[in-house]
């Protein structure tokens, strides 16, 4: 009987596209669902696509399996993967591997690798981008885990990720939850290139007054230039459909209301433990929970914009000014990713290398874009950036781009156009390099009221003002 | 023997500021600490205050109490205050109250009295704030727990409480996590607030090139009027203050970088875990840890602000531009606080009153200020508002303030100030009050990519779109 390489439970989209990829690639994949119909339903419709074993208790599975085992979870992130753990586990052998391919939290994600490393056996939490599409022809894999895992897993994995110039869209990111980590710090980005996109849309929309159909052609443009990515092409998509049943954009037939499934969320409130200040991120989810807010927003409907603004307050190069806010603003949110990656690693003791990370999100997953390439490079050049703000083709990519920038946050303004996360990626720059931050003030304000203490400028130590007293300084 | 009406274990600062409070106000205070030397010296200082009864061991602190025993915990937050609790709970009977009045996490006051409501015990969270001279002078207190205790409890908490109108700043708030919870969210309105006050300060000596010191004369005048409150006053007096050891301004020697404790992350963690948009309070944690990162800043340094802003870009009536937006990003940073009270109320079942908190806030705590007088009419109004925003009071405030506001904001870009409280603010105004949202293109994205469905303007149901297929919609 053959012997499969790779086994795959939970066939839901994703699991079946990643199966079918893997088999295509020429790998035997045994296939296993709780209800067997999914198996079965597989193997008819796509078991000319290469060899399956469809398998229909756990039992079968693993015995159809060749060792060391590798076996990829596809199922609900939370109980339901420890359920599938707990029902796997006992039936395998020291060396074997469970790998989790969806979107679990990274906590636990070292929970249970710890718990399985204790029995014998490796846990792999990877991450997985590109949604359905990309699960079958070619996603963006950030496996975590041991280095050994990764050895006997690391050439299926690379085998059926996307590549980009020869080079394959995964590789070992680091211990125990690295591989969730930065996936999560993946989908984070994702929210906040969405949300800049959509306030750039905006802009043009109300600014300038096209139609859709008129934005789909302006973003096609943009996506021949330095802004090429996926979320730009597909941006020209949605704008350019046009819905059957009404003849209207399809955009204009879409309720705004924008959901979210959670990584974003623990993105942002990671990054608050980790010190991060990842503002891009935590504006782009707090935009799209204020859209779903219906009483909120029924409320405060009727509150005044500003009053007569002029036709043509917007010139025609606005098309451009927005482009390049978005551009900058866009580095900004790379970048606060890119430190939050950082600061995790550091945490955790991972030594994820930033560079590697570029290079496996420049194909595949949701965020691929030209632009990763950049930070690929700026990853390898010998001086490390500390920011990649800083960096010498970003630096130079954020001179170019604030004159535009600062008019486009003043016009969303004046115009009464939120624009949360073009803003807050300003304030951000400007916050970053100002020579002086009236934190200083805050400090004072805390030493007032709470006796906190200030730090000095001038010499080491905690310092007080006796506030309620003398007001003389008293120092520790 | 004189039996104690109230025991006060942990006398640093605020603990033995709280017992002094309670003793001046006539009642006997058993004082306890676990190194006795304090309790020695708090008798010895300050035992002519009122009637104290020094215990050096937890069994004596405890016979030294009537019944129902009254016992404030002021120890830090965290595994010190389960060590004091499994300290003394032992030693109690049914129907004794365990106060502990730090600043717990919310989820830990309500694991706490869950688990001493089984022992038959009452565990009141309370919030506390004042800082050190509040605890002594008059505090603004927020009690959580059961009604029971706050009837034995409530009388001794409100004799201490600041009065306004006569009106104590104490008042039951709602069942076992209630109190630390709005406690929290306290704190985070006090972080969005004193980093909006530093944006006001910043802008205008940056922008008028004004010295501390006026600047300072600036805060005291709007101290006079709608701005009117603590942290105003304290900003003045911060900004006056002169460094005996250089002659130069204080605010100029202390070091620019804002610390921080926990609570104003605790409540962004937690308003993600609600789906409330707090940016305000979020903003200025992130501007705090920004502060922070020498390194990100060391290395942005050297990026490009704005080349060539004109000497008197900025007119004289900037100064009253800054203070209305002030205000009117004040107001948004409260209503997001509040919105964030109503989600947690509903979310646990604590049924909190907004008006009450408001009233309870005028006076003792860090945020008292006139403003919280208008939030309390506007939740006695008949018909209580969904949002402050849309307040009569507060929506005509926001009309006379919104072109000042918009002026700033776009100052603020133009001449590369960070702003990122007064922008945040301003698009969430902006965008609450939007007829439609660019939400529906994220929608439309996550549709593209993911196969996530949208809603329609039009009718019910989720409906995808086959993109990758022959683009028509298909409903379920």
């Amino acid at each position: 009987m053959t012997q499969a390489q790779i086994g795959v439970t939970g066939l839901a989209v994703m699991g079946a596209n990643l199966a079918r990829n893997l088999a295509r690639h020429g790998h035997v994949v045994a296939v296993h669902n709780r209800s067997h119909h999914r198996t079965k339903a597989l193997v008819e419709e796509h078991g000319d696509e290469g060899t399956f074993v469809p398998c229909e208790t756990p039992e079968e599975f693993v015995a159809a399996l060749e060792r060391p085992r590798r076996i990829l979870i596809m199922v609900k992130a939370g109980a339901a993967t420890d359920a599938v753990i707990e029902e796997f586990a006992p039936l395998l052998e020291p060396g074997d591997m469970l790998v989790d391919g969806g979107n679990a939290h990274f906590l636990d994600t070292r929970r249970r690798e710890a718990a399985l490393r204790e029995r014998g056996l490796h846990f792999v939490g990877a991450g997985v981008s590109g949604g359905e599409e990309g699960a079958l022809l070619g996603p963006s894999i950030m496996p975590g885990g041991s280095k050994e895992s990764y050895e006997a897993l690391g050439p299926l994995l690379e085998d059926i990720a996307a590549k980009v110039d020869g080079v394959p869209c995964c590789a070992h990111i680091g211990p125990d939850g690295a591989g969730h980590f930065v996936k999560m710090v993946h989908n984070g980005i994702e929210y906040a290139d969405m949300q800049l996109i959509a306030e750039a849309y905006d802009l043009l929309r109300q600014g300038l007054g096209r139609t859709p159909a008129e934005l789909a052609d302006i973003f096609a443009e943009w996506n021949s230039g330095e802004l090429s990515s996926y979320l730009i092409e597909i941006t020209a998509e949605v704008l350019r459909q046009v819905d059957a049943a009404t003849g209207r954009p399809l955009v204009d037939v879409i309720a705004d209301r924008a959901e979210q499934k959670g990584t974003g969320r623990w993105t942002v409130q990671i990054a608050l433990d980790l010190g991060v200040p990842v503002s891009g991120i935590a504006e782009a989810v707090f935009a799209r929970s204020l859209s779903g807010h219906a009483d909120l927003r029924a409320a405060a409907r009727g509150l005044p914009g500003p009053s007569g603004v002029p036709a043509g307050a917007v010139g025609e190069d606005f098309a451009e000014d927005v482009r390049r806010a978005l551009y900058a603003s866009k580095i900004v949110a790379y970048s606060q990713g890119f430190d939050m990656i950082r600061a995790g690693s550091a945490e955790y003791g991972w030594n994820v290398d930033p560079g590697v990370l570029a290079t496996i999100w420049r194909g595949g997953c949701i965020i691929r874009a030209v632009f990763l390439d950049r930070i690929r490079e700026a990853y390898a050049a010998p001086d490390k950036p500390v920011t990649l703000l800083a960096a010498p083709y970003f630096a130079e990519a954020l001179t170019l781009a604030q004159d535009s920038w600062r008019r486009v946050v003043a016009k969303a303004a004046e115009l009464g156009i939120p624009a949360p996360g073009f803003s807050t990626a300003l304030a951000y720059y400007d916050g970053l390099r100002a020579e002086r931050l009236p934190a200083a003030l805050i400090q004072g304000q805390r030493d007032f009221f709470g006796a906190h203490t200030y730090q000095r400028v001038d010499r080491e130590g905690s310092f007080h003002t006796l506030w309620s007293g003398d007001r003389t300084e008293i120092g520790s």
